[in-house]
Formats: structure tokens, C-alpha cells, sequence
């Protein structure tokens, strides 16, 4: 055998690049897959082989979920989740309480409220949080689209679920600001120890949360 | 404020499964996307929303890309490899030295060859490993066609460029006994110390591999 630095010089003319390309439709495969959030170019080669090899049934499915959910999918007009109409199921719904609106950042939120059964008043879906190191403002959470929304005569309290982060922290102290600005009951769902949870498993902060907003037993 | 138990009884009728429900074009997408590795539910929904929100150019662009990958995409008749032809550019090369076939496992292994610009032969991608555990015997690997592939009277050595993993050489070992029966030069890439590599950071299976497989010093 000769060493590597012997073929480097001299056989460069066989790797044509032509002879090296992937095909081009593999090619456009792994780029498009690497829109996936979280997905880089080596895991969007391995997909892209697995879907060829073993999941040709599923990567046809996939194909034609997106086409319909980009063709049929919309925002409702009035809590912003997403629907299939324009005005959503649970907005249409003549069972809800139209006084009340619990502000959310994602559709899973909606859906986690929903399950607790204890509200029954109506949703606004932010579709986000605000975050001004990512460059999302008021603006680029439609805020006026809440504003207008809470200001329209029937909605009496707006109830602030999101989350207890950093972001969702802030974002609920600036639309708190914004709608007791405009004379609206702003509440917060409560901070506390968890439902089942031990004192001395709790994190302080928490702990120290629950003590400060303790209430009274009736 | 009433205590949890309360609500959980008396307002189950507000929680009306059309109410609490995902708009199916959605719910299909989230499902849709579980077919791609290491993709789970809480993933999928992630992105699901994500698409949505904020790629639906990107989302629009993968649809297609599946959907042309899938009617275009074929094993070539030759190297297994995949392609957009009956036989990919590289088997059909007028350049490339028919008597050599070396044998690897996916489609990225032979690009890594071609970047190497040493080996100037032809391939045979398994599309896998042999793993009995995960139920890919010879048979799942289209051994058969390899064999025919080999005994064609035009290749006079098959190199052996599986992976060096407990299945990669379990793959190598299987197909060397195999190939040599019919009286086929097979032939496996060096294990040894990477190039660069210091004695002192080798592992010690790779430097007693290493130590084995010396050659001697012309």
C-alpha cells in the first residue's frame, strides 16, 4: 500500500464532483428537513436515509399532513388558537363564559387549562411570549389584538396563565399593566406548592411564594 | 375561591370533548411527524406549532421535498446506493476501477470514502448492519444481491468498510467467510491510531489492534 500523500496528488481527477453528488432531490430532502426546530444537518441526513428506507408510508403521510394543515389551518379570530374555521370550536361555544379571558402563550397551555375542568370562560392564545433577546416585542405578539379583545364590553376579568418563567413572568406584569391601564380586573393564577407536594421537597422560592401569598381559612 | 374538588364534579358537562378538541388537520400533522427518528409526542406538537407559527414557507418547501424524494428516489440497480436513476453516476463511471467493490453500510459511509480520494472502485451500500436483535438478518440486507454483485467475474477484491462497532464488525466477519467461499480477495480497512492520534490518548484496544496489525517498515 502507498501512503495517503501519494493518491491525495494523484488521483483527485476520478473525484469528479459528479461522480460525488448526493441526488439532488436527497439533497433538497435533508435542507428542508433542517427547518424542524432542533433538527441539524447531521440529524436531517439520518432522517432523510430512515424515511427512505424504512418509512416511505410515513414520509408519504407527513407529505400531505403539511400540505393540508398549511391549506386549512388558520388562526381564530377571536383567541387566536388555531382552527380549521374561522372562529374556533371552543370560541363558538355557547356554554363558556364570555366575562372571563384566561391569556395564554401556546395552544398546549389552552389545552392543559381545559383539562383542570375548572374554567369555563373563554381563551386568548398569545402565540408566544414576550422575549426581547429573540426579538419578540408587543408588536410581534398582535398585543393590540388582546387589547381590542378585552376592551369589547362583555369580558369583565382577564385572567394571566403563562408561564412562570422569566418570559412569561414579564410578559404577564406588562399586559397586567396594560389592561388595569384600561380598567379591566387583571388576575394571575396562583404560585404555590404543588398539589401532593412535601415542604421539604418544595424550592424555596416557591415555598417562599406560598408563604407570602398565604390566605385565609374559611 | 372554591376548592378543586368542587369544580371537578360540577363542571365536567362545560369540558364537551368537541370543545376541548384539536382541530384534526392538526392533530394528523402531530401524529404524522412521530414517524421521523426520535421524534415523541411532546416533540411533535412542539413542531407542529412551530411550523405553523413560524416556517410555513419551510414546512411548504419539506411537503414537497417528501413528496419528490419519494417518486424519484430509488436503490441503484448496481451499488443499492440511493439515486434518481436506474444506476447512480458513480457505478456508471467510465473512471472508477470495476475490480474493486467495497462494501459499506449507509449511503453517508460512501461519501466519507469519496472524501478520502483513495479509493477509486466501485460500492456496495448495505443500507444497514447486520443486528439480530433488531431483526436484520441477511435477508433484511439483500445479501443475495451483494454475493451476485461480487461474482460477476469483473471484481477481484471486496473491501470491507462496515463500521468498526460490535455490529459493523459482526456485518464484516459474516460476509468475509461468505465472499471468501466463492473464492473472492476480501479485504477490511486498518483498525489503528487515528492519524494525528498520541499514544498516550489511544484507547487501548485501538493501540493493541494497532500493535497486531503492524507492517513492516520498507
Amino acid at each position: 500500500m502507498l501512503p495517503y500523500r501519494f493518491f491525495s496528488s494523484r488521483l483527485t481527477p476520478n473525484a469528479s464532483p459528479n461522480n460525488m453528488k448526493t441526488p439532488s432531490t436527497l439533497d433538497e430532502l435533508i435542507e428542508a428537513l433542517r427547518c424542524l426546530p432542533g433538527v441539524g444537518p447531521k440529524s436531517a441526513q439520518r432522517m432523510t436515509y430512515y424515511l427512505l428506507q424504512h418509512e416511505r408510508k410515513g414520509a408519504a403521510r407527513l407529505s400531505t399532513a403539511l400540505a393540508n394543515a398549511l391549506s386549512q389551518i388558520q388562526h381564530c379570530q377571536k383567541c387566536n388558537s388555531f382552527t380549521e374555521d374561522a372562529v374556533c370550536a371552543l370560541c363558538a361555544s355557547p356554554n363558556r363564559d364570555a366575562s372571563t379571558l384566561c391569556v395564554v402563550e401556546m395552544p398546549a397551555d389552552l389545552m392543559m387549562m381545559e383539562q383542570t375542568q375548572v374554567y369555563r370562560g373563554l381563551y386568548f392564545v398569545l402565540m408566544g411570549r414576550l422575549s426581547p433577546l429573540d426579538g419578540i416585542g408587543p408588536k410581534e405578539l398582535y398585543l393590540e389584538r388582546l387589547i381590542k379583545r378585552a376592551t369589547d364590553g362583555v369580558v369583565k376579568e382577564v385572567l394571566l396563565a403563562t408561564n412562570f418563567t422569566v418570559e412569561g413572568e414579564a410578559t404577564a406584569h406588562y399586559l397586567g399593566e396594560l389592561l388595569k391601564e384600561k380598567g379591566i380586573k387583571v388576575t394571575r393564577i396562583a404560585r404555590g406548592v404543588p398539589v401532593g407536594g412535601e415542604l421539604e421537597h418544595t424550592d424555596t422560592g416557591t415555598l417562599a411564594q406560598a408563604v407570602l401569598e398565604r390566605r385565609e381559612v374559611s
